[in-house]
C-alpha cells in the first residue's frame, strides 16, 4: 500500500502542522501551530475537520498547551477552548479526556509528564491509523464486485489519522476490485464532497462522479448505486448516528430504493452515555455559510438561513455499522451492548 | 395588489427585453433581443428560465423571426432552434405550436399576419398572468393560518408572466394571513432558491429562511413545515410531475414526515400525450455547473459530474395539483381526464 499523500495532521515534535482544508482542492498549504488556543480556533474554522481528525488534533494541542504553561492549572482555559471548539464530534471529548487522565493529580508538568503527553497524542494518532485500516477490511467484505457506492461529506484520509472511515472501506473495496466507482455527494454548504472526497478518491485511482444532493435520489431510483457509505460524528447507544447534515435524508431515500446503508466509524465515536440520537447536541453554524459561497454573496443581503451541521439517522435505517472491532448488522442497543461486552 | 417589480420578460413592441437572471440577486440587468436565434441561446443559457416564462419568451421570439424573415419558409431554422433550446418544459412546445398555427398555409408574412402573431404572443403572456392569479387563489384555499411552507427552485414571478405558480400560492396565502413564513431550498447547482426565490419573496414581504437541500429533512422532522409547494415543467397524463431536480426526494421525504405536497402549474404544463413520468425526456446539463460555482472551480480538474436538470415525482406522492382551472386532490389519470373533460 503506497502511503497516502493526504495527511491532514503532521506533528513535528515541536509544533503541529495542519493542512488547510478550506483551500483544497486547488492549494495544498499547511498552517503551523504552537499555541493550543490557535488550534481551537482552527478546529472551529474548519482548517481541520472530520471527527477522528479533530480528536487527534486536540490531543496534540494539549501537548502544546502543557509545553507552553508548565503547570496544569494554567492549561485550564486552553482545555476549555478546545472542548468548545466543535460541539458534535464526541471523539474530541474522548481525546481530551484521555489526555487529561495523564494530568490527574499533577500540578507541575515535569519533563516526564510532557513526554507522556506527547506519547499519548502520538498513540491516539497511530491507533486511529490502525483503526482505519481495520475498518477498511471489515467494511469491504460486504461490497460485491461491480458495486457503485455513494458517499457524503468526507470521512476519508483528510478526516482521520489513516485512510479514513467510510473512505477506507471504499479504498479497500476498490483495491479488491469490488468498487467500480464512487458517486460523491458535493455536500453543501461546505462542499466537502467536491473539494475533499473527489480529490482524495481520484488520487487513490477510484473513478469519481460528483452529484448534487438533489440528484442522489435519481441515481438511487435508476439502480446505479448499491451502497450508501458514510461516516459518523457521534453514535448513541441505541445505534442512532449523528453525521453531516444530509445523511438522514440520504439514508431514508436509500432504503426506499433498496440501496444498502453502511456507517463506518471508530469506537471512539460511540457515546454509550447517550440513550438516543435525539439527545445528541447538533451544532448550528453561521447563516453566512449558506448565504455566501466562500465569501461571495449568493442570496439577498440579510437573508436568514437554517444551517445545522449534522442530522441524526435512526438506527433502523442502517444496515451495517462498521468499527475497527468488526461489523454489526442491524445495529440496536442490545446488539451494540453485546458487541462491546464481547470485544 | 401592487405590481410586482420582478418582470422577467418585457415586450417593447419592437424587441424583447429579458431580465438576466444569471446576475440576480445582485444586479438587475436587462438584455435586449431582436433575433430569434439569440433568444434560443438565451433560453439555453438560462438568461430566462421557468417553464411558463420559456413559453412566453419563445412566442415573442416567433414574432421577431417573422419580422426578420418576411416569409414562413425562412423561419424554419429559428423555430427549430427555439424548439431545441430546452428539452423538458412542455410549455415551450405548446407556445411554439400555438404560434405556428397562425402560420399554417401562410407563405408570405403580410402586415396582418405579423399583427396576428404579435397579438397571439401578447395573449399568451396575458393569459399566463391571469392563470397565475387564478392558481394563487385556488392553492391558497388549502393553507391554514400560521403555516410554514417549503419551496424549491423558483416557480415565481421570475418564471412566469404573472406572480408565479407555486409562489403565486405562497404570495396569496401570505396576503390572506395564512403563511407565516417560507423556507426556501437553495436549489443546487444553479441556486434559483437563494438567488431568485429568496429575492422575490423578500420583496413581497414574506419572511424567508434559506435551507440547503440537505437540511430540508431536518425541518420536516422538526414539524416546522406544513406544505411543500413546487411548480412543474411537465406533467404526464397519469399526474407524474417533472420538476427541478430535488423535487422527487423532497416529495418522498415530505410524505414520510406528514408534510403535504402541492404542485402548482398552468394547464399548458399538462402533456396528455405522455402516459407516465418515465416517458418525460430529462435534460442533462453540463458537468461544469456542478464542478464549478459560477465559473470558479470547486472540484478537482476533470472530475465527472451527474447533472440532470429535472426529476420525476410520481402522482401518488402529490396531495394536491393546482392549475388555473382548480385544484385536484390525489391526482391520477382518471381524475385528470374527468377534470379536463369538465373544464
Amino acid at each position: 500500500m503506497t502511503p497516502d499523500p493526504c495527511t491532514p495532521i503532521v506533528w513535528t515534535g515541536t509544533h503541529l502542522r495542519l493542512l488547510d482544508q478550506r483551500r483544497l482542492p486547488h492549494e495544498e498549504a499547511y498552517l503551523a501551530y504552537d499555541d493550543a488556543r490557535d488550534v481551537a480556533t482552527a478546529i472551529t474554522d474548519m482548517v481541520v475537520r472530520g471527527a477522528p481528525a479533530i480528536g487527534i488534533t486536540a490531543a496534540y494541542a494539549v501537548v502544546l498547551s502543557a509545553r507552553k504553561h508548565g503547570h496544569t492549572q494554567a492549561m485550564v482555559p486552553d482545555l476549555a477552548a478546545l472542548a468548545a471548539s466543535r460541539p458534535t464530534a464526541v471523539n474530541l471529548f474522548w481525546a481530551l479526556a484521555r489526555m487529561q487522565r495523564l494530568l490527574e493529580g499533577v500540578a507541575e508538568l515535569d519533563a516526564a509528564t510532557q513526554a507522556q503527553l506527547e506519547a499519548e497524542a502520538r498513540a491516539i494518532h497511530a491507533e486511529d491509523r490502525a483503526a482505519c485500516a481495520a475498518m477498511g477490511q471489515q467494511g469491504a467484505r460486504f461490497i460485491s464486485p461491480g458495486s457503485w457506492v455513494y458517499t457524503h461529506c468526507n470521512a476519508g484520509a483528510l478526516a482521520t489519522g489513516g485512510e479514513g472511515t467510510s473512505l477506507a472501506v471504499v479504498r479497500e473495496a476498490y483495491r479488491r476490485g469490488c468498487v467500480a466507482g464512487a458517486f460523491v455527494g458535493e455536500t453543501r454548504p461546505w462542499m466537502q464532497g467536491s473539494r475533499l472526497t473527489a480529490w482524495e478518491l481520484l488520487r487513490a485511482g477510484v473513478p469519481v462522479t460528483l452529484s448534487t444532493e438533489s440528484a442522489a435520489a435519481t441515481l438511487f431510483r435508476q439502480g446505479r448505486v448499491h451502497w450508501l457509505i458514510v461516516g459518523a460524528d457521534r453514535i448513541s447507544r441505541n445505534g442512532d448516528v449523528a453525521n453531516k447534515v444530509g445523511t438522514y435524508p440520504l439514508a431514508l431515500l436509500a432504503r426506499l430504493h433498496g440501496v444498502k446503508v453502511m456507517v463506518v466509524a471508530p469506537l471512539s465515536t460511540l457515546d454509550m452515555g447517550l440513550a438516543r440520537g435525539a439527545d445528541i447536541p447538533i451544532e448550528e453554524r453561521p447563516a453566512s455559510e449558506v448565504t455566501h459561497f466562500f465569501g461571495q454573496p449568493i442570496a439577498p443581503n440579510g437573508c436568514a438561513a437554517f444551517n445545522p451541521s449534522f442530522d441524526v439517522t435512526p438506527a433502523e435505517a442502517i444496515d451495517v455499522l462498521v468499527t475497527e472491532r468488526g461489523a454489526l448488522e442491524k445495529p440496536d442497543e442490545a446488539g451494540l451492548s453485546r458487541w462491546l461486552a464481547a470485544g
